[in-house]
């Protein structure tokens, strides 16, 4: 679509599994919403369509994500890191990151020795999903 | 040191080769400054010492943030994924984050086909590192 993407995914240094980190902050809050993995044509997807796409890697295929949910993320900012193994995303977050009906999927905290849940829910999860 | 790390520590699913991804972000500003890993022992270290440890895949060794530089992260929160497979730290960061120099390893926007740069060097790195 695009020969310069080309140039772009050949910069990236993807790992021996051909996938690279990729987080997703909400743009206007700065809130972290997750972390996923892309290969270079999820990476490719997501530059050509302006909304995220990612590697599964349990499922072993490229999602786009946001596929079941109705969840997108349209894509404000792509930036690299200086070692070009991982992106930072900025999004517009549709509803909330989280499968599990949070906004992000880093919703609980080490916290003297626990991990403590630090958001409420803003979806149920067995609604959206429940077709699944 | 401390049992009740150890429980926290099970509770993160390190990758086969014992390394889980952290994120580091400004505590106050929200600016996401780097992507690196952590092993077991690195986020013991981190949770113990209150100052960010990773494992350097690079290295082949633990390594202390700022440990060359000075540029320190004093460590604010931890938190973990939905997937226990991640993390994030939210810091107050020395000086910057970047071995280059800049505040953030993510200085650099994909942006009309081409790698761009967003930041401005915050230290000059041929000084900081002068004697390595």
């Amino acid at each position: 679509m695009n020969d310069s993407h080309d140039a772009i995914l050949d910069a990236v240094r993807f790992d021996a599994n051909g996938l690279a980190p990729a987080v997703a902050q909400d743009h206007s809050t700065g809130q972290v919403l997750m972390l996923a993995y892309m290969d270079r044509e999820a990476l490719r997807l997501t530059l050509e369509t302006g909304l995220a796409h990612y590697y599964s890697r349990s499922r072993g295929r490229i999602w786009k994500k946001g596929e079941s949910s109705g969840h997108v993320q349209r894509v404000r900012r792509v930036l690299i890191d200086c070692d070009e193994d991982a992106l930072l995303l900025t999004v517009d977050q549709e509803i909330a990151a989280c499968h599990k009906g949070y906004r992000s999927c880093f919703h609980r905290e080490i916290s003297g020795g626990k991990i403590v849940l630090v958001e409420e829910r803003v979806f149920d999860p067995d609604k959206v999903y429940e077709d699944k």
